[in-house]
């Protein structure tokens, strides 16, 4: 397999010329766009807008005069399309773990008779942690986990909520969001997920597929910068009946006429909380805005098509590495994942080589492909210099290291 | 009174030279800082360094190379001076609102036997709402609003928290933070106070009065940022006993070790909950580090000397309007506030006249006063204008005006 069909690729990329408007890291093959991605030229002038000429000559006056006051709605409508909803069905608060806290009480409300969140033992934990959080709170609650084959045999009359991470964050596998929500409708339970992993990087047809709730980071493939405001997304149908255990001043009805009742607003402006934070919002906007017009159907294509390649060259070129990701691509989400013993020391190897990928205990190295500025050059040189690694072991160097895992 | 006696006040102010530091509206005088803080210039090269050189070029390896992982606990322990707190019991996170509900819940973790949350019925109204969500939740615990004076007879053996904002965010009127600890500890209650209008305007002493928790925000007087992350201040003697019912990743003992069931970590770092929001902790922490080498007591003292200053000149030029702040400069915070039955048109003809500051419905002005920019002469210019506005009727031109207050 020669470099040559990687260059020829890379010349009949659609989407070759984007990588472009990203900064990236110098003389480095970044694939860890599936944590957090990389910088787009435009948010730095963006944010230095908001700072100078907005906050910096209006002052307080910008909540009205720049419209901070609409940022989370703004955004929200931004992002709407990337998950097949309704302008009015998205906002952007918080952060995605508050956003879950937010909608598993909302879900539970609609479903007093039910007590059980039901869920895949292999979820991200963070989000698990939230649910047990909330069934700690409130003791007829349970989370029961199971593995991802057996959701559909545990939904039964006591699943309040059956709570899902669309893309598996260790092997990248999918779940069929369509299919799932009409197991869960069928047993009558509501559907919450989490698409950290998904937006941007995976059409979504959230109404077509009639899914409850679902929230979301923007960090990863949405670009938006580190710790981003998180999205969350309610169908229309359901705002009515919900309400946020949140229940701060930017959710209220009327803010700004500073009465002493909590009245929720109409809408999914009762997601809000707090004052939302203008200078992160103003990073995500500025990713959100570079994004519309990018056909996410051709995202979703390099996606797969760099997955393939990356799976096949592995193959070929590396031994003793095992893929874990589902082969199929149709099956798999963003980010392509492999085990080896020896994992970490391999995963700084190549961080040596100038390769970052990430790494998972206990034996998992995990590689993002964000189609915006991931080449097949990059590609190429990153199995190049693993199979290099692996054969002569020289990732042996590491394997006394300390591990200081992140994000 | 002469404009002469301004600019000596100006000339004797030792902390005249700060002003050039931030970036404020031109020819504006900004008398909002209890609203939103002004920019430090330092501010904008401080995030573009956070955008183009950590963001930019390290990407996810800035969590550890730029220390990112860390700013939650690090911005906190540059706030707890402010607070008279000990390093290890102040972090920063989410908003002021979510920190409030998570801090309410702590509380009441370690008063199971009583079911009150007594607080003053003029406490910011975003407060009372987060505790009203949380009696809705939990339907056996009442929030009981009373009076400021009528507290020390609502205390008693249900009380499990007072739950009190120092400043008054109408009036500036200020609780003695001591006293009211030592009411609510003798009866057997937890303290849980909301910091925002005072903290870098005012010297506090958590730790010295006995405080067990607090939150604030950090766009008043700290000059954070629109919408800038907030801290907590948890007691370090109660650390062990209570959670976060937001028990997210960030909160738990191990976060990058990804198991399955929630271990909150040791100290404050069980009230963190999703990734922290970095951009916005970076403009945060600019303005922090600004604040460490100044006075506190010297911000104190000409915060007083200007609010004494600005109500004799106002009560010696301006007919029918009256204050409602404290005129003892002890008993106020960093605002002074006044009541008139046009205070929203008077607001608008201040606008006009170049002077900002704001409005709260239904009648009452408040004029922030912002010890590291506001000048004597902004105050003697701002009274001038206004007796003029208020001589010549002036304005009754903007009597019709659609109220669109903002924050």
């Amino acid at each position: 397999m020669l470099r040559q069909e990687a260059e020829q690729l890379d010349q009949q990329d659609l989407l070759a010329a984007q990588r472009h408007y990203f900064h990236l890291p110098d003389e480095t093959i970044y694939l860890c766009g599936h944590s957090l991605g990389a910088m787009l030229k435009q948010t730095s002038r963006h944010v230095t807008n908001i700072l100078n000429e907005q906050w910096g000559r209006q002052a307080v006056s910008a909540w009205n005069q720049s419209a901070w006051i609409d940022m989370p709605q703004r955004l929200g409508q931004k992002i709407a399309p990337m998950l097949g909803a309704n302008a009015n069905e998205v906002v952007v608060a918080d952060s995605t773990s508050v956003n879950l806290y937010k909608l598993i009480h909302a879900g539970l409300m609609l479903r007093p008779d039910r007590h059980v969140i039901l869920t895949d033992d292999d979820n991200f934990p963070a989000d698990l942690y939230i649910a047990q959080g909330i069934a700690k709170q409130h003791p007829h609650i349970k989370v029961v986990c199971c593995s991802r084959h057996e959701i559909a045999h545990h939904l039964n009359k006591t699943t309040a909520l059956l709570m899902l991470t669309q893309v598996n964050y260790r092997t990248g596998e999918l779940y069929d969001l369509k299919e799932m929500t009409m197991l869960a409708h069928a047993a009558g339970a509501l559907t919450l997920y989490d698409l950290s992993h998904s937006t941007g990087v995976i059409p979504l047809a959230l109404n077509n597929d009639q899914v409850d709730m679902a929230v979301g980071c923007t960090y990863k493939y949405i670009n938006g910068g580190p710790g981003a405001p998180a999205f969350l997304f309610v169908a229309k149908h359901h705002h009515q009946a919900m309400t946020s255990p949140l229940s701060g001043w930017m959710g209220h009805i009327r803010p700004f006429a500073f009465e002493s009742e909590y009245i929720p607003a109409s809408g999914m402006n009762r997601f809000f909380c707090g004052t939302p934070s203008i200078v992160s919002m103003g990073a995500l906007e500025s990713s959100l805005d570079f994004l519309q017009p990018i056909s996410i159907d051709e995202i979703r294509h390099k996606s797969q098509q760099l997955g393939n390649y990356f799976i096949r060259l592995l193959t070929e070129k590396c031994l003793g590495i095992h893929l874990v990701s589902p082969p199929d691509a149709h099956l798999r989400g963003g980010h392509v994942a492999f085990t080896h013993p020896n994992a970490f020391a391999i995963k700084q190897a190549l961080l040596n080589s100038g390769v970052i990928c990430d790494y998972r205990a206990p034996d998992l190295l995990r590689f993002g492909l964000s189609p915006l500025y991931t080449r097949y050059v990059d590609v190429y040189d990153t199995v190049d210099r693993l199979a290099d690694i692996l054969n002569k072991k020289s990732y042996s160097l590491y394997l006394d290291l300390t591990l200081a895992a992140v994000t």
